[in-house]
């Protein structure tokens, strides 16, 4: 069903009405006045129903499994947080957030991300140890691209470890989370971008950029993957003021991408580089993250990436961007050729693309919440933490598409068995209340099944509610036979003319067991298999 | 964990800051000012995590699965309207709803229920049968009372039938998926309060009450689960201006309950009643749902009570709630006592108690934002709707007390496996890479496993580390057998001080699962047998 449609209606208005939109159309001499509005959610939002729900929900339930199997705990923090909480977390676009509206008491607003509220929760807490998962809806006031599957209001699905660990464990596992999740979904043209901002800090440092411009110089070099090098290097030397071999310098480093190992190899090679104290550090965890990457088996889908540097202010170690090439928006007509699936690719062609999962170290967030000093620099009760945010409305987009292609038909219910009472005539009352009896015992059984809500329903409609049900098996009332203690069960959708097979009624709940297995009929392995790409 | 923690921390804050809390506590001097803020949750609202997640998340599980067995489908709104949509749906309490900022553009507001945004769904579709749930989010800018469970930001487990269907039937699912959704959480000591508006309207009007009175002497019976009638005749009298006369029938009414079928004998032989249009018309339909009660073997849970009336106004036909002794607020010294099971008591002892469930059928709400003119009471495209909301916060209490009270120990992570290496001395490498690769295989597997995030581990912490999970199954690596392709899998929390089986690397998985099957250890079961209370 659409959820897009919207009509226009009319509602009448009393002029004593406290509410102020309705006050706005209303004449205040109470006399009753027309007020149109349109039916619709508000901007950037909508509804979620049917398939797509059914799919969204696999996607839920597949990472939550993944998120359980690497012990992870979830947690629910409330949609609104104080405003301060949030305040000075996100730079720039800290003006999108959303408040609610000061109606006496606290000011508050919806939550922007979820790593925010976790860094709250670990710190008000006073945890030192957690692995924690987190699937919710975030809000901010973005100028909506319904067709990109950019909202306002959208889910995230995260997973962060915080404490203190052995360098790069966690982190390494956080990628191998990142791998088992998008395969475990059917996705598997992607390639991992990956960078450290110790090392990346040090490129700009032994460039030349000084220490108050690394940052901007970051955010510049950020946009490697909208814009060509030579758009980024004037930004560089004309808005942010370096001169021109500094940018120069910089786009030996940053075009660099290819294996952990042949990076490792080029940069230990470069010994300003490595004399330089922040990229020595980040060199070193990247050496140890290739072996575990390897002991994971996950070094084919890593591409150790200089141009990658990330938005977000805090991060501190460790970054990372999951991209495909299947989430391209269509640039030209040769888009569909690009999308098909080769395996020699190399994450150049990957350019440009919207990321479908990504993260990052960050070592200071809960610091900032435990009493940490932000203009000092010194640490608190500062808690590592890393972690990975699967966005999901672009996976859900990939797999809807995939679905469409082959045809694949979701059933909205999880329904399974359909009772119908056939017969007419004189005396016939339609065997309502037995149908509800037989209901009763398949859902105590925690079978799923319905019925037509009719007390005389005639056989061609309970047919047609069965199939448009989709569900696998009937079970059949007849007028002569249910009072002889007998029913019908029945496979639907097999095309054959038969009548099915007559049997006791206390034998229903054993008998339809054995047909739905028979059929092999899961409604949920079935989205299983089929969110896997099997 | 407490979720209740807070700490008052001092955070340095820039005059330049463009965040509002924050300016407030700083002088427009550009010089840093220090601003003290508490780190905590707004008001009304908590993070929810640990054990307490475990046992919602059972909730929510359980009852998803009851509505799918009953056909239904999700969908899911966002979290806040238009506020016009909100608009004069909820009388008095529209006062508590929670309004999101005027930053240019349309005016929202936190969805206060999941009925209004069902209703609004329903017509902008254009949807004419569904049966949907729907487990979300509501906003109430409410006083809030932790004790008693009632929060600003809580949770609804809303299931409703929308759609023109024979009389009575989709009322008596609901009835029967109340009872299947309380006893399947282990939920059994309840009875079903159920009346019917028209049955109520009929009274007032054969009581001489007019017409213009009925919805506030209405929402006076409201209060007889909380007040006794003597203040409620007192209300009706006083400030309602009823005879005293009035009051005194309608005292003969409201003091009835039993089965339907008492309550029906009783009221179909009063003329009067019989012979008003509203009343006939209900108890012709109360007949009819006794019948299908019966067909669904739920009459022992259901109370007939005249005194039942239901506070929202959009309720037009069969309403009832859920009551527990259980969910009794304490007193006095007997309540202990009386929150003894006993299998005789009568519905009139669960008077005054919280309900844990309610609903009612709903057949103009739809009509509403169909077109219909709530001044003329014309109806425009007017689905007729019947649901129940699932009060699951407090269902939550009960169980929680229950679990505690037979001191069963819930599990916050769904780990199975903890994979060990035990080694030391010379040349010692604490085998983390290929604790990995063990750790990748059983997750490829799909069995939930974690080792200890340290390079080189000593056996104290690894075994620390496992029994504070939980987990039934140690996976160990030692110094000399690995090399030699060998593992030992061992059974944990015996008590037992074997070395457990050594096995070929290669059967890891088999020989872990076939553990785990044998140990009968599966944490999701684990949970929904507790939560049926077996």
């Amino acid at each position: 069903m659409s959820t897009e449609a919207t009509s226009a209606i009319k509602v009448p208005v009393s002029g004593k009405s406290a509410n102020v939109s309705e006050k706005k159309g209303s004449k205040k001499n109470g006399k009753i006045e027309q007020v149109q509005f349109t039916l619709k959610t508000p901007k950037g939002t909508k509804d979620w129903a049917d398939k797509d729900m059914v799919i969204r929900e696999g996607i839920f339930n597949s990472l939550s499994q993944l998120f359980k199997r690497h012990g992870g705990v979830t947690i629910d923090t409330p949609v609104f947080e104080l405003r301060e909480i949030l305040a000075g977390k996100y730079g720039e676009d800290s003006k999108l957030i959303y408040n609610l509206e000061d109606q006496g008491g606290e000011l508050t607003s919806l939550r922007y991300d979820l790593t925010v509220p976790f860094a709250r929760f670990v710190a008000m807490n006073g945890i030192s140890q957690i692995k924690r998962y987190h699937i919710a809806k975030v809000y901010r006031r973005d100028q909506p691209a319904m067709t990109k599957g950019r909202m306002r209001e959208f889910y995230q699905c995260d997973f962060d470890v915080a404490g203190s660990h052995d360098p790069m464990v966690p982190d390494a596992e956080i990628l191998a989370i990142l791998v088992e999740g998008l395969t475990g979904l059917g996705v598997t043209d992607f390639k991992i971008k990956l960078n450290h901002r110790k090392i990346l800090d040090g490129i700009f440092q032994v460039c030349g950029v000084k220490d108050e411009d690394v940052r901007k110089i970051s955010s510049a070099v950020d946009k490697l993957d909208k814009l060509p090098w030579e758009a980024v290097k004037k930004e560089m030397c004309e808005e942010k003021n370096q001169p021109e071999e500094v940018a120069d310098k910089i786009g030996e480093f940053v075009k660099l991408n290819g294996s952990i190992e042949e990076i490792l190899s080029i940069l230990t090679k470069n010994e300003l580089l490595s004399n330089n104290p922040s990229a020595a550090e980040g060199l070193k965890e990247m050496q140890i993250l290739d072996t575990y990457a390897k002991a994971f088996n996950i070094t084919s889908f890593i591409s150790f990436d200089l141009s990658l540097a990330r938005g977000l202010d805090y991060y501190t170690g460790l970054i990372y961007e999951a991209v495909t090439a299947q989430s391209a928006p269509p640039k030209d007509a040769d888009q569909k050729k690009k999308n098909a699936k080769t395996d020699d690719e190399d994450a150049s062609e990957y350019v440009g693309v919207g990321s479908i999962a990504a993260g990052g170290r960050y070592d200071n967030l809960v610091g900032m919440f435990s009493g940490a000093s932000r203009s000092s620099g010194k640490a608190g009760a500062s808690i590592p933490c890393v972690g990975i945010s699967f966005g999901v409305e672009r996976i859900f987009s990939l797999i809807k598409a995939r679905l469409e292609s082959q045809q694949f038909k979701v059933r909205p219910t999880s329904t399974q068995v359909y009772i119908m009472a056939f017969g007419g005539g004189e005396g016939w009352n339609g065997f309502l209340a037995e149908r509800m009896a037989i209901a009763k015992k398949l859902w105590s059984a925690g079978i799923e099944c319905e019925y037509l809500y009719k007390a005389k329903a005639n056989p061609r409609k309970q047919f047609d509610a069965a199939e448009k049900s989709g569900c696998p098996v009937g079970v059949i009332l007849g007028k002569e036979e249910y009072p002889q203690g007998k029913l019908r069960v029945k496979l639907l959708g097999t095309g054959e003319n038969d009548d099915g097979e007559l049997i006791d009624i206390d034998d229903v709940v054993e008998v339809v067991k054995s047909k739905l297995k028979d059929g092999n009929v899961d409604g949920v392995d079935e989205v299983t298999r089929l969110l896997k790409g099997l």
